[in-house]
């Protein structure tokens, strides 16, 4: 199928559709669960569940560092993970316009293929839609994840306790200003690449080594700022982080000044956020810095109870010099269709 | 917000998106898991589980029986039904063009929580994307559902046998042509609407009151035909079906039959094909005709092996007037965008 173009006829669920799955998909995500091709995939699980989903849109389709692909494998493993739970197996939907070359949409699927391996993910159903030219712009994927929870009761944003310490597992902004200076067309001296990583081996570490983790959450859409004041609202507590701990490239960090952009509420799609008692942060830290998506990762806050005139929900920055100030949730939209 | 229209800043993950959510979502698919707004919903189900998902890009949005939003509740319900499972959970993720009034997209999230409601699912996750105007054709939405087998081995399309009963739960073409004729912009005497319906109900009794279902599937894109041929392949089996015991709707026949259609390769969304053995084949249909869904249910043909001329994986249709036709896929698109 190579050098054609996708046709309506590929989503019409006929013979062109049974062509695609089993010449394209069935290639690049081989497992017996899928090869079944009944109405549904049949699994075996351990209860209680972790489900999570997401549509990309990102544009475009390939930028350094990964893909759609990359990205529809690891923010859904990730987003799994951030619950706790260990990755099981996902659903793909391809929502694709008519003349899309098929060398692109292979390209994506082995991509997926590749990162649901490195995951440790099973990609067990899925659907194929072709919309007529106009009606999408080139390629939409929706992928869902369901994975086991490693301990009953996990972490959750509404967990986050005063004296809890904050760490990061690497840098931010990475994603953001990649996809942004793919779109603008802006070359660097410095290479800026992705983010995109599947997080969930070093998440199932934290899990299975420490004794207690409050809140996991990856800072994507809306970035580190806007990830920290959900969670502060939905703790009820006050976030203080420190500026000059906060992770950032030196190439993230000229671009952004150049182009007036913080990095703080630019999405990351390889990095978490982990919320654990003060006395787990050593521990937890040592954890991360063994793996490769985590060997930057360095505390950057505490969680502290709100007094005088601070108020529950408020994230708070301390700048170098001493100053204070409130980071907000981002208001509008940096950048569309980032992921 | 209604009245408005969905701008860009609804998806980006910041505030707009969390009013979004709150205002909108939140308020037609209320429930517990959904409210906790983690990155993930965290579920306690039994094991073995059935997952399927669907793009759903249907146009126009709203038609005579339902909606985007019908079909992409039922749609899913009833691919997890189709394993013999009860459908539980169901995430969904709405790709929205910039600029769609709010009222619609109020509309069709309605929808989907009466559906959901009706089906016995809760829909306990999601994700929006608004992609810039032009970069979409005004919404598509993404479910995947997730449903616990009542019996651990279930039907599947690998388990048609010689001799078995094949059953069909009602009414040839109805939602393929409502599109088409919605579409075309076509006026009809008789009211032709779509079958926009949940089978989870019909599928459960089935479960639980036969000894034994060896196959059920639901005909969506592609029809009776090619459903029949997928079956007959993974099956490796004969199946003759009868065209004068096929329930058509007069005004689907003549309707077909003056645009040069075939019903039997119209999408249907709220029928199904139940393959029983012989024995089981008057008790399945006494159940599924005591439900509203399967009140036309009637025998259309019996499972043979392949002898003589008749080869594995070929489906034969026999005329009213005791001829015999190969009936085969769908090749080529009838319709894009009919789900």
């Amino acid at each position: 199928m190579s050098g054609d173009s996708i046709l309506l006829d590929y989503g019409s669920g006929g013979m062109a559709s049974q062509r695609l799955i089993q010449e394209c998909f069935f290639r690049h995500f081989e497992n017996p669960i899928l090869a079944r091709m009944d109405d549904a995939a049949r699994l075996e699980m351990r209860s209680p569940l972790a489900m999570s989903t997401d549509s990309y849109t990102v544009t475009p389709l390939f930028f350094p560092g990964g893909s759609i692909g990359t990205l529809a494998v690891h923010g859904t493993v990730n987003d799994v993970a951030m619950l706790g739970a260990r990755p099981r197996y996902m659903s793909c939907a391809f929502i694709i316009e008519e003349g899309l070359p098929m060398d692109t949409l292979e390209r994506v699927v082995a991509d997926m293929g590749q990162c649901a391996r490195e995951a440790g993910i099973l990609i067990v159903t899925g659907d194929t839609k072709v919309v007529p030219k106009g009606a999408c712009d080139k390629l939409f994927i929706t992928t869902t994840g369901i994975g086991e929870l490693i301990i009953p009761d996990g972490p959750s944003g509404h967990k986050a306790h005063p004296g809890d310490a904050i760490l990061i597992s690497g840098s931010m902004g990475d994603h953001g200003l990649t996809i942004m200076a793919q779109r603008e067309e802006l070359t660097f001296d410095t290479a800026i690449r992705s983010d995109s990583a599947p997080l969930n081996h070093m998440i199932e570490a934290l899990m299975c080594k420490l004794t207690s983790v409050h809140v996991l959450r990856d800072p994507t859409r809306g970035g580190l700022a806007t990830t920290l004041n959900e969670i502060a609202h939905q703790s009820d507590v006050v976030i203080e982080i420190e500026e000059e701990h906060i992770p950032v490239h030196d190439a993230v960090k000229n671009t952004c000044s150049f182009l007036g952009l913080d990095p703080l509420y630019l999405a990351n799609e390889g990095k978490c956020l982990c919320i654990v008692p003060e006395q787990e942060a050593e521990a937890a830290l040592h954890i991360m810095r063994a793996t490769p998506q985590g060997h930057e990762a360095v505390r950057i806050g505490t969680v502290l109870a709100a007094e005088g005139k601070t108020k529950a929900g408020q994230v708070i920055l301390k700048t170098p010099i001493g100053g204070k100030r409130l980071l907000g949730m981002l208001e509008g939209d940096q950048l569309p269709r980032i992921c």
